[in-house]
This record gives C-alpha cells, sequence and structure tokens, in this order.
C-alpha cells in the first residue's frame, strides 16, 4: 500500500465499503461522543469521517490528536446508519473504522482556527496566511483564480493568440507611477526597473513580427496604500495585434472575456450586448467613465430650463462659459425624505448640495374628479395651465369635457391634474419649466430628479456618485448580472491643473486624425484609446498605438517633452519605430479585478495567494527588511540615516 | 474591406485567382526583373509574392520601397506560371499583382538584414533584437518555446495539476546563489528580495492544503557572467506534491516531460526507460551526476589489477586510503594515435595524463596460423599462455591440434593468439593482469582502456569528460535520441573545501533515515534528493522535503546554522512547519534548458525573447541605467563613488 494513502478524502463511497483503506489529511474537527471519537479528516479534494472506538489499537493515540494536525489513518470503510448519511458530500454515505494511525505533522496552539466562519484580524490572517488558505472559502477563491487564469489561457490560445514572457528586469520607463528599482551588483550605480507593465516589450513584439501576443503578465508599480490595489505588484492579461484597428481589438477581446464570465459565473447573466460609449457620453450620462449600466439611470444636460430661471443659483452659473446644468433622474425616488437624505450624500461629498424636484399626488376630491365642471376642477386646470404654452399638453378643458369618464383620454388629463412637482427649485423656476423638465427626464408622480450645475470636471464625479446611490437606494440597480461597454474616443490631451497640456491617458496611443489632428486644438484631439467598463469598474483599457515616430514625436512635443527625453525615455521603442513598424494596438485586462468580480469579493487580498498588507509588508515572510552590510557593499549603496 | 488585410501572407492559394485581395506585411526581399518587380511580402504566418508592372498604378510607389518596409498591398491574385510554382510554400501557386500600395511603415538603413543567413555579431543582435526575431530561425524558436510552455502547462493541467503564482517581490531567502534586492520607498532602509526560486512558496501552498501545485515560474539569481546561463533570472516548471514519495513524484513527472519531447522532437528517439542511478554510481560510470546516457561507455573500479602491481605510480597510490584507479573502457579506440591524443586531452584537462592500453591484432604467419604444430604457433602459445593461470582461457595446446581448422573454437583460439596488448601500462604490470583487465571490461583487438588514479574527487570530473570525449571520437554516441536518467540518493552533506560539513545540495530535503540517520556520521548520510539527467544536462532537480521542524533544526545545526539562524532566514517555512505540515516533495525543471534540447541549441540567448547579455546588460532598452536623485532620494539610498 501507498504510504500515504491509498484514496483521497474525498473518494471513497459506498460501493468501497468493506475496503482496508489508508487516507492522510488535516484533522479538521474532533468530537468525542463518550467513547467513540469522529474526525472529520480534510484534504484538498475532500472530507471523510474517521469513526474510532475502545475496540481499536488506535484509539489511545487518536484521542491525542488535535485539530490541523496532520495524520495517516489506516482503516475499513463502513456504510453509514441511514440517518447519518450526509447527502452534501461526497463522502457521506460511508465512514472510516480506523485501526491505526500515523501522526505525520502534528500542530501547536493555533493562532487562527480552520473549522468555523470566525472572522479574524487581517494582521493575523496574512501572519498565517498558511492556515487561512486551508479555510474553505479562502481555499475555494484560490481554485477560482488558478481557473480563471488557465481559462484566459487556453481561450487565448484557441483565438490564435501566442503566449510569450517579456522581461521582469529590466529599463526604467516611467508610466505614470513609480518603478521598482533594482540595484545592479555588476554594474554599480546603475539600476534596473521592474516593469510597471509590458507596454514597450509587447509593442516591440509587434514590430518584431509577431501578429497576434498574449501573456498573463506581473505588472510592479511602487503604489501608496490604496484599499483595493495591490501595494506593489498585480497580474494583467496583455494583449497586443499586429494590423488591426479598434473593431479588431474589441472583437478579438469580447468573446474571451463573455466566454469567461459565463463559464465562472453561471448563476449570473452575462450580456452579450456590449454598447461603444464615448468618453464624453459617458461622463455626461453616468459621470464616469466606468459606468455601471446595471443602474438605468442617465444623466441629462437641462440647462436650457435653468437659463435665465428664477433660480438665480443656476442661472448666474449658466451666464459663465463652459458651465452646464445635469439633472439625474430618480424614478420612484418621489418623496422629501429621499430627496433631502440625496442632498445630504452631496454635501458629504464635497458639493454644497444638490437641488430637486419631486412629483407627487395632489388628488382632487372625488366629486371633482369625475366631473371636470366641478369648479374645482376648473380651478385645478387653470392652476396647472396658466403656465404651460401648450395647455394640458395641448388639451383643453372642452377635450376633457368630451371624453367619456373611464376612457384612457380622460384618466391621462385627470393624472396630470394631480400631478405636484414639489421642492424649492419647481417653485424657483415655475411650473412650465418644471413641467419641461419632467416631459425631457420622462418622470412622473413618485419620481424625483436632481441637478447639478457648474463646470461638469467640477462636478461630474460627485454626479456620478450619486447616481450610484441614488440607484442603489431605490433598487433600480439589476441584480445578478454583469453589463459591459467599451467606453471609446478619450481624449489624448488634458489641461492638468497647473495649466499645462499633459496626456491624459496612454501617451502611446494614436492620436484619431493622425498628425493632421496634432496641428489643431490638442484638448480637442481624441485618441484611439478605450477602456472596457463593467458594473462599474474599469475591466480592461487599451489602445490603438502610435506606431509612427513622426506623430510620437509630435504628439510627446504638445506634452512638453523635447525628442531628446523620448529618446531617452522610451528609446528601445522609438528606435525600432524606425525600421519598419507594423499598425498595432491592443489592451491589458486586470486579472486580480477579474478574479474579485467573479468571486464577488471587493478585497484583493482574497484573491490572492500571498498578498502584502496595506503597507507592503510581506507579515509572513517577513519583507521589506534589513539587508546585510555585505550585500549593500556589494551594490555600492548606503542607507541615508532619517535626517 | 479591412482597414490592413483581407488575407494573411499565408492565406492565399489558387482557390483564390482572381480575387481582389489586401495584404499587409514587411517586405521581405525586392527584385527588379526590368519592368516587372516582385517584392516577397512577409507576415507572421508566412510569405506572399507581390508582381508589379508598369501598367499598374502601384508601380511608381512600389519602385521605392525598400527591405522591411511595411506596406498595405491591394491587388488581385493570379496563378503562377506552372514552371514558376514555389511547392515548399502554402503560397507557391500564386502571386498577387498589385493595385494599390500604402507604406505603412518605412524603415531606415538596416544595422542587421532580415532576409539571408548571414551572422552579425551578437552586441548588435541584440541591440537590435526586433529585427533579429524577424529572422527565420529566431522566430521560430519563439514559437517553440512558446509552445512548449503551453504544452508543459496543459499536461501538468491534465495531471490534476493547479497553478499558482507566487510572489516576486518577496522576503530575502538566501539559497546558494545572491538576490536581487529591491529597496523599499515605504520602508526606507528595508529591501525585499527577488525569489531565487518559489521553494519557500511552494512549500507553504502544501502546508496550505493544496495537493498539487505547479507553475512556470521566474526566478531571479544575481549570477556572475557564464556563458549557457542567464546572468539575471530564468524560468522554472516549479512543482510540488502532498503525500508523497520520491516515486511518485518520478510518476508524476516522467509521462509530462516524455510527452513534451515526443511531441516537439518527433524527428528523434524519446527513450521511455528511465532507470534510477544512485548518485555514487553515476559518478563511478559516468564520472559525472548527469551523464550523458547516449554515450555508452561505463567506467569501472580496476584497483585490484594495480595494486601490488609493477606500474609503481598506481601501486603506491593505492597504498593510501581512499584512492582507487579506474578505467574508461573505449571500444575501437585501439591505436597509439587515439590514446596519446586522449591522454593529452586529460593534460589540457589539469591532469598529469591517463595511462592506457589498447589490443591490437598481432598476426602470425598465415602458414602458421593454420597449423598449430609449426614451432611459430608453438612459440606464440607459449609466450601468450606463460603469465595466464588458465592457460589460453581453459584451452590447451592439445585442445587446439584436436579442433578442425575451421571450427570456431579454432578461429577462437587463434583470435587470443594474435591479440595483443600495448603501451606503457600493460608491459609495467604485465600480460596477465593486462588480461585480466581487458576480461573485466569486455574488451579486444581495436579497444583501449584509459586508467586514472587518486581519490575519486580528483579525477572523477576530468574523467567524465574523457568519457564524453572518447565516446564523441570513436562516434559511439547514439544520435538522434534523448535519454534519460534519474540520478537518485544524494548525500546530504559534504565536506567544504575548508574541512567544514555544509548542505550538498537542497538544505530542506528529507535525510533518508530521518533524525536516527542524523545522529551518525553525517556524510554517510543521503537524502531525498534527486536530479534528472538528459543527454548530458540536469534538466530537474527535486526531492522530499523536510516538513519536520525537530529534523530540519537538526539538520541545520550539522551544518553550523543555529536554529536562530534558521528561524530568522527561513522564518515564514519553519513557523509554518509547527500547525500541521504534511510530508511533501517535488521538483523544479528548467524551462530554457528544456527548449535549447528540443531546439538543438547551446546559447541561450537564442530561445529568450529578449535576452540580457553575458555582462547583464539590456542593449536594447538601456538597462541598467543611473537612477534620477529624486528616486534615489525617495528611497533613502546613496551610491557610494568607486574609491
Amino acid at each position: 500500500m501507498h504510504a500515504y494513502r491509498s484514496h483521497t478524502c474525498a473518494a471513497l463511497n459506498k460501493d468501497h465499503a468493506g475496503e482496508a483503506v489508508r487516507l492522510s489529511g488535516w484533522v479538521h474537527r474532533v468530537r468525542d461522543h463518550g467513547g467513540v471519537l469522529f474526525i472529520d479528516l480534510r484534504d484538498h479534494y475532500g472530507m471523510t469521517q474517521i469513526i474510532c472506538d475502545g475496540d481499536s489499537p488506535a484509539f489511545a493515540a487518536l484521542e491525542k490528536v488535535r485539530a490541523e494536525w496532520v495524520v495517516r489513518i489506516d482503516g475499513t470503510v463502513k456504510l453509514r446508519d441511514a440517518s447519518l448519511v450526509n447527502a452534501k458530500i461526497p463522502t457521506g454515505e460511508i465512514e472510516v473504522y480506523a485501526r491505526e494511525i500515523e501522526v505525520l505533522g502534528p500542530a501547536e496552539e493555533l493562532p487562527l482556527p480552520v473549522f468555523g466562519d470566525q472572522d479574524y484580524p487581517e494582521e493575523t490572517r496574512l501572519t498565517y496566511r498558511f492556515l487561512d488558505l486551508r479555510r474553505e472559502g479562502l481555499h475555494r477563491k484560490m481554485m477560482l483564480r488558478s481557473n480563471v487564469v488557465r481559462s484566459i489561457r487556453n481561450r487565448m490560445w484557441d483565438s490564435g493568440f501566442t503566449e510569450f514572457q517579456t522581461p521582469i528586469i529590466t529599463a526604467s520607463s516611467p508610466e505614470g507611477a513609480r518603478d521598482f528599482l533594482v540595484p545592479s551588483r555588476l554594474h554599480p550605480g546603475k539600476f534596473y526597473a521592474l516593469p510597471q507593465a509590458p507596454q514597450q516589450f509587447k509593442q516591440l513584439i509587434m514590430v518584431a513580427g509577431f501578429d497576434r501576443y498574449f501573456q498573463i503578465a506581473p505588472c510592479f508599480r511602487d503604489e501608496d496604500p490604496r484599499a483595493d490595489r495591490s501595494p506593489t505588484d498585480f497580474y494583467q492579461l496583455d494583449v497586443e495585434m499586429s494590423f488591426v484597428t479598434q473593431e479588431d481589438v474589441f472583437a478579438a477581446v469580447q468573446p474571451v472575456i463573455q466566454g469567461l464570465f459565463e463559464e465562472f459565473a453561471p448563476e449570473k447573466t452575462v450580456h452579450a450586448d456590449w454598447p461603444l460609449i464615448p468618453y464624453k457620453e459617458a461622463l455626461l450620462k453616468y459621470g464616469s467613465d466606468k459606468p455601471d449600466l446595471r443602474n438605468p439611470i442617465e444623466m441629462q444636460v437641462v440647462s436650457e430650463h435653468f437659463a435665465g430661471s428664477g433660480f438665480a443659483i443656476f442661472a448666474k452659473l449658466l451666464e459663465q462659459e463652459g458651465t452646464e446644468v445635469r439633472a439625474i433622474p430618480a424614478p420612484g425616488g418621489g418623496s422629501r425624505k429621499f430627496c433631502d437624505r440625496m442632498n445630504a450624500f452631496a454635501q458629504s461629498q464635497g458639493l454644497p448640495g444638490m437641488g430637486y424636484i419631486f412629483w407627487r399626488h395632489n388628488p382632487l376630491p372625488e366629486e371633482a374628479r369625475n366631473n371636470p365642471q366641478d369648479p374645482r376642477f376648473v380651478e385645478r386646470f387653470r392652476e396647472v395651465t396658466a403656465h404651460l404654452k401648450t395647455g394640458l399638453h395641448g388639451v383643453s378643458l372642452e377635450d376633457i369635457n368630451g371624453y367619456t369618464r373611464d376612457s384612457i383620454e380622460y384618466n391621462d388629463a385627470v393624472t396630470c391634474l394631480e400631478l405636484e412637482a414639489a421642492g424649492p427649485l419647481a417653485k424657483n423656476i415655475g411650473p412650465e419649466r418644471t413641467e419641461d423638465i419632467r416631459k425631457q427626464l420622462g418622470l412622473g408622480v413618485g419620481d424625483a430628479a436632481f441637478f447639478l450645475g457648474g463646470k461638469p470636471e467640477t462636478f461630474e464625479a460627485v454626479a456620478g456618485r450619486a447616481r450610484n446611490e441614488i440607484g442603489r437606494e431605490l433598487g433600480l440597480v439589476e441584480e445578478g448580472c454583469f453589463r459591459f461597454a467599451w467606453i471609446v474616443d478619450f481624449p489624448m490631451f488634458e489641461k492638468t491643473d497647473e495649466g499645462k497640456i499633459d496626456f491624459s491617458h496612454n501617451p502611446f496611443s494614436m492620436p484619431q486624425g493622425g498628425l493632421a489632428a496634432l496641428q489643431g486644438d490638442p484638448l480637442k484631439v481624441l485618441a484611439y484609446q478605450y477602456d472596457l467598463a463593467c458594473n462599474g469598474y474599469e475591466l480592461i483599457s487599451g489602445g490603438i498605438r502610435n506606431h509612427t515616430p513622426e506623430i510620437m514625436f509630435k504628439a510627446f512635443e504638445i506634452a512638453g517633452y523635447p525628442a531628446s527625453e523620448v529618446e531617452k525615455r522610451f528609446g528601445g521603442m522609438v528606435k525600432a519605430f524606425k525600421y519598419g513598424a507594423p499598425p498595432h494596438g491592443g489592451c491589458a485586462a486586470g486579472i486580480d479585478r477579474m478574479v474579485m468580480l467573479l468571486a464577488d469579493e471587493s478585497n484583493i487580498r482574497e484573491v490572492i495567494m500571498f498578498p502584502m498588507n496595506q503597507r507592503a509588508e510581506d507579515l509572513m515572510m517577513g519583507a521589506p527588511s534589513e539587508p546585510m552590510n555585505e550585500q549593500l557593499r556589494e551594490l555600492r549603496l548606503r542607507v541615508i540615516p532619517k535626517d
């Protein structure tokens, strides 16, 4: 018999009854039922119940084992009593009567139990990661991650892509974040850098004549602590293709991601309609370039209704160039309480507040309701239509008199008369403008709308968060699904806070319109640069690259980098472009983020085997640590004391 | 039509004749046949011939393109004349008549041509790697590597292994080589290290309850320059299994490697018999722990034949303890010229030389040969048998007289009489000992044997090299095949040059015999430590691990490391072993090495996409380089000027 096991802890069932077997695993739980011991023996594959009593020579030894000891058990498979069958596990019909035990690895008292769901401080969990990983949830998530990565690889290969490994010890290439540096011993005083992404290498692979590249690539960024991000490194699905347009990249990537999500989230709907949304439109409608489209709310520009209106704040604001008023429709949000809460939310986000209008039901008395000649009906009609150019949406009191009482037309008209716009804003701008807004937004009784004004960049982000909050509070967000959208047409450049022109995203993207476009207003230049948004997260970012040195130098010049600087920073790539570069483009997808979405997990450390804590420390291995003097001497480095 | 191509450069054949097509690719070669241009257009997939003449509107533009320009060609597929069909390529039956051309990426004058086989200095090739990679050979080797890695992954998954990524930015863990250090910005003065191998992590994965792990893992070692090794990093197939013995590891790994080699070297024989050879035996028989078994030569101990013999050098030597004389049989090497050449080889390797004996044919005159009563026959019989205890291998002159002239027996006897041992050694030790040696080694006319004496460790390595040289020179080495062997039973400890006891290989391996074995002579302790040798290379190294803290501390104590040091260096792992560690073991296989073997390539830079040069410089990207002062300031580091 094998030294450790004849079967795994998931392998035995009633067909094995009577067999002599050998199992090895961890003692998951021990129960002592007065002279009868029950042990749940656990391994990677599953769990098997071990039973032992005083008749067994192993009893004395088994009595001593504790949770998380590793043991080998020899015994005989027995059928469980029908009443004790556990249908939930594959081994639930049997138990193993232990005759011999060998302790393979005892355990000291546990700083963290494996059995049970009790929560423990993250520092403890990270220090004893090897114990935490034995817990069912984390074990499952690690297997999920591994299977996801495998599936991505197979899907990419099946789509005609080839995986190449690019260097990890390489040149510094500032791409926005900080590099990790690696001092060179053979060249003291010089440093390598860990790649922030294989961006340049994948482009070089295209210039080298390979057509469809991918890599599950480690990326290294020396980041300041942030909760949803690893402070040191992360993995991305890195993709690049030659002789392609933006549409080719989308066509290659969508089936991979769609198929992946369908495979690993079978209980959820993975919507196959991936709209293309221009960046500007995304900001307007969703207040975000990574909109959560499960939330049906779309914002709209409503400036015209406030320009010159009685609401002085907005009216004045709109006199300034570049300002706008936008509305967030909130179907079902038509109560003062809700509106006030959202207003408070906006204030918590640093805005002075959000104006709002909500529409409520102002019923006519029953008799008046059924009689359009009732003076109260007539009065209400006058009241409501006084400020409406088209009467009651083109319907006159006479028309109403002509309708049969239970006709759709009659009821529509009454509904309109009973609709009341409330909130300070409605008063300020008057019923006509209020009604125009309502019509534009397609709202009615029980609904609300929130308003934000100013230069869009000053309120767009908060508007986006308010949209999320409103959608969530009102239960509008579609559940159990993934909604994707390609965000396209990102601007090539932006104005920095200091008023300089800089790249807004990837400096390597091709400007739409090429060199000619760069001769005009740089802030109007769009790039072949795109993101994939999913449920409010950015899952992928990519672009069609600028493979023409001339256009590249011009683009960098606009962003304030002289040619010499470009040659210095991106010399390898720029040089390559001078020797026959194909048009190419691609993207990169965050592996950690995808696994988080599939695992329904918001803590990135739950989907990484051995993560750093948020202070970029590995508590289990004790990193970083002080080097040996000899190591520093070899590198010709000295640490400068604090102050 | 697509912006760049309707087909790849490998897609068109005679079925497309008459079609209007669009191709993009690199101009591989231009030929101008007086008014008719031929262009070989190349992409990742293949090559298509473009043809153009003065009737085409594209002619003037096409005349200007040069090698390695990237162009788009619109044209019509034409059948080639039967006489011009190239059966070697899939597009060989057609050509494309160009009507329009767009230059997508022009090329400056090339520092390195892509077309043709001309060799170029490696520095140029590395600086312009993106051009070198366009060449057919390197392109093919990169694809081979990628396919090999893919196949390994699939084979491992299919064998029930799961791939997990382990940290790249982690703790220093000296494992024999130098770490690359990474200064921490958030913790100035502290450093991370890049892993020399995921050794500790994979063991922790086992302790964490996962059963069969693998990873195509990057490993980082700050090595001094060596021709056959990357000076910074390499990839290994890293494997670990729980609840296994050595045999389980072999059984899991062999089918993967065997299948891999069969898949990627279909023209070679991949021998399925993988013998287990103890380390000591490998050194004796092959002078190496990574023997090339394609060479059939096996060395033998022949001390007894030299002890007390007339060859004073060996006879004296053998009086010292621990000495041996070993023979390298050289079937077919029986000429003085060959023996002298091998002797010179040994001298070139730092030995005083190799003694030798060779056996040649000393023919009897024709008449004597056929007449055992001829005095010359009788004399030769006396001469040869004078020193042989058993006569002519038990045959007397009388017996010979009784044989029929053309019987096998008669001819055997004559062959023996005509066999003459030559070389100084034969004279010194006399015919009897010489004949005993010949019989032990199973040699005959035309063969030779070489002799080395002393303490085995002083000559084993040279003996191994001499064995290689002899096998090669004599054409004994089996061609077109891979021969594997597991080398097992490595010693746990060795004596260093300073006379200290240290680990001979992996300190984490389990000593055979466990704790009890460590109580005796450490130099006699064998480890569950193994290598896989293939054609003279070490392809895999592994072991069954020491998962018991008690045994581990004892082993380290023997090697001179106090417990505190072990806790400090391997704290994470040692701590883990205290909380229920399963028996486990595994191995690591060199990816670069495997690809080199499969590609029949001896330069490691031929199987890496973007390799460093031997001075650990990336000539294309310009790494390492001087950091910016700000970067050093953030890390609180100062570079110490060179004296």
